[in-house]
């Protein structure tokens, strides 16, 4: 017997309680987070048993090897996630920062403090050390929050959740700032608590983040489409190339900040295509040319390996995420092609020039419109870890807020405080007083 | 005969331009701004004529007083929107400020840095001074705009329009960095645009912003609802109670910073709200109170003379933005209740608290949860001039990325650069390397 929960009204509590979880000081959240990395060591086996039950459920129902990876929390996974439970507790507190004080006039004194979003719904994929993740990102952001994860992991999900929630709640954090969803229709109601709820981050699928997109008031904050780009320059060191390429592609192959196309310069394409080719070759990776990349590459002897791999492109091809070992070629004319290619066709996500030239670098830096643009790296670099925010919620490639990889800097907003001695705004609008607008700091 | 424009394909120029706005500099945009104030000097006489003709029709279709006031558009509001022009020239420039600068390993640096939206709708009332301090914010702040104002307004919007366009694209700017929408079904258009415009700003009525919210995916900027309060606590001074609550009420009745509900400490109830209902009586502001604050002002003989200005309010009035010149009114019993009332009924605009209590103050600071919360305050402060940026493309009670008066940081956002030397992520996965995180600045 399944216990069904009304999500609307379990939200409306949260709301209720979010003002008090948001005026916790940075002491009782950090205290709840090392009761959480300490309940997570206590109950290991606890953990370990119900991730037994989904693992077989899941080798049981056939599930793919990749994704199974995924699905195991294990004694490494849980030092992995109590080594990020640190390393939140050792940033500084993300909420009550000043940042704008301002005298408006003689003893009125406007601030801009950092505050919590307040209600978070977070709905992410069967990965177990998401959710702690998740969930402490959260705590630490003064946010509460409510989880719905993947249900391949369901078992691993339920004891992880209470023994996170108890241990927030025994902490002294107040007892509705956790909510854990457990079934597929508690997401639509999830999405009509446009009230409630002050953000959703959905994370999955293209068509899964578009459909809660679709059909919720809530604002949204995320990517459907992860098609990042890397620029092979005129001037670019061409070994530097193929590797970053190979890493970008292989590394993590269904990662969203991995490369879906790669554009080359026209006048090294000759020589840098073959290279390219088989070194992909050799990870296995196919290749989609344009008309012209192929020849370049079916034309040469050095490529001989590679020219069963390459299929004709389409168009659509580079609006298309492929999550997979297959790669767009594209032969442009200069750094100018590139940059109008990934503004139109991208998704505004992660694109890396490779070049050593700098009026390249700093013209692509400059005009490329995306939330990551890089010279000279790995696509793969664009996560919370790597950027140093110890973890990520997500990655947001909106414009509004937070931009990159999310970690507890976009999990707050600001409200302006303003302190007086009973101004009121007649006296400013007839000329009797006047503002003089001096920055405090 | 109306030219037809299409608004698809202009927004499809204006967004291949917007990179090229997006990489100018300050002294560019300052310079277009410089010509802009010059041309509308120049040409006023051309503005006065079309305005003179807006208003004659104005005027014999019956318009209220109130709102003729906005269509104006004379020497004294010339004057105020060029010294708004001056203004914004002498701000800094909003764009390619450095947020964060950190090595995350030698050789990999990664910059934060502001940037433009892109490209933004605004839709705004029947205010030719408006159409002024839009087009010059987005300008300032390197977006393109796409302007729809009031149809009241038309002939002096369509010469004020030419005159700016010209003169930015005169002084070096994008040709395609304005446009202007005049008809009105070509706000459903925009409204269809999600992929050509980043952000929409949507002015006006409760009914006409929830009618964009609810028919576009393009992200909303703005508010519905302003449903402000001023809470009188026990250790108020009472006379400045008053004068607080009638500049917030009557100063600009109809502004969404207008306040809506007074509530008052039970303590002093008695005393203080036969004083403010005969202020209010005086300024003909009428009262809907609780029965409770009906009975303290009936049945004191001081407020003798507002008794036939008190209604028996509902509930629904708590969620009502009546922009009249009425004020519902409700005893509370501590400033708990206040917070829990602004908190449910609220719109999460701007509230205030009038007190000398200090714990009291910081309570109320703490946990309402609006885009500003004031103390010994009127609410008509939450203004972008008032907060000394200059101007304000309007008030934002969203949570993500603007909150409040949004003048030109709320019109930028940031994007990553990273800078590197090949590396790529392997290394990192596998040990090879290691971050080490060191912030530049």
């Amino acid at each position: 017997m399944e216990f069904r929960m009304n999500i609307r009204e379990e939200a409306v509590k949260m709301k209720q309680v979010a003002p008090v979880l948001a005026a916790s000081s940075n002491e009782e959240r950090n205290a709840a987070l090392r009761a959480i990395g300490q309940a997570l060591q206590a109950q290991k086996e606890a953990i370990f048993a119900a991730n037994a039950e989904d693992c077989r459920a899941a080798e049981e129902a056939g599930i793919a090897q990749a994704v199974m990876k995924r699905l195991v929390f294990n004694e490494a996974k849980l030092t992995d996630v109590c080594k990020g439970i640190d390393q939140l507790i050792s940033l500084p507190d993300p909420i009550g920062r000043t940042l704008l004080k301002r005298e408006l006039d003689a003893g009125l004194v406007l601030e801009r403090v950092s505050v919590p979003i307040g209600v978070i719904g977070v709905i992410f994929e069967a990965r177990p050390d998401a959710l702690v993740q998740i969930s402490t990102l959260c705590l630490k952001s003064g946010n509460c929050a409510i989880l719905k994860g993947g249900k391949e992991t369901a078992q691993t999900n339920r004891v992880l959740f209470s023994i996170i929630r108890d241990a927030a709640v025994s902490a002294g954090l107040p007892a509705s700032c956790l909510l854990q969803a457990e079934l597929h229709n508690e997401i639509d109601e999830l999405l009509q608590c446009e009230k409630e709820v002050d953000l959703l981050i959905p994370r999955g699928s293209n068509q899964f983040v578009q459909y809660i997109m679709n059909n919720t008031k809530i604002p949204v904050m995320g990517h459907a489409d992860g098609i990042c780009h890397i620029y092979v320059d005129r001037d670019a060191d061409q070994e530097m190339a193929v590797q970053v390429i190979l890493d970008a592609k292989t590394q993590y192959t269904a990662a969203c900040n991995a490369v879906e196309t790669v554009l080359v310069h026209r006048d090294i394409a000759p020589s840098f295509l073959p290279k390219l080719a088989r070194a992909l070759h050799s990870a296995s990776v196919r290749l989609r040319g344009t008309q012209e990349a192929e020849d370049l590459i079916v034309g040469s002897v050095e490529a001989a390996a590679a020219i069963d791999a390459v299929d004709i492109m389409t168009d659509e091809d580079f609006r298309t995420e492929y999550l997979d070992l297959i790669l767009s070629v594209k032969v442009v004319a200069d750094v100018e092609e590139a940059i109008d290619h990934i503004n139109r066709y991208g998704s505004h996500h992660t694109d890396s020039i490779i070049t050593r030239d700098d009026a390249a670098a700093d013209r692509f830096l400059q005009m490329v419109d995306s939330a990551g643009v890089y010279r000279n790296c790995s696509t793969r670099f664009a996560d919370g870890f790597r950027y140093g925010f110890g973890a990520e919620v997500g990655i947001s490639t909106s414009k509004l807020h937070a931009r990159g990889p999310v970690g507890l800097e976009g999990l707050v907003t600001y409200k302006y405080l303003l302190r007086g001695e009973g101004q009121i705004v007649g006296d400013y609008a007839s000329g009797r007083s006047s503002f003089h607008f001096r920055d405090l700091m």
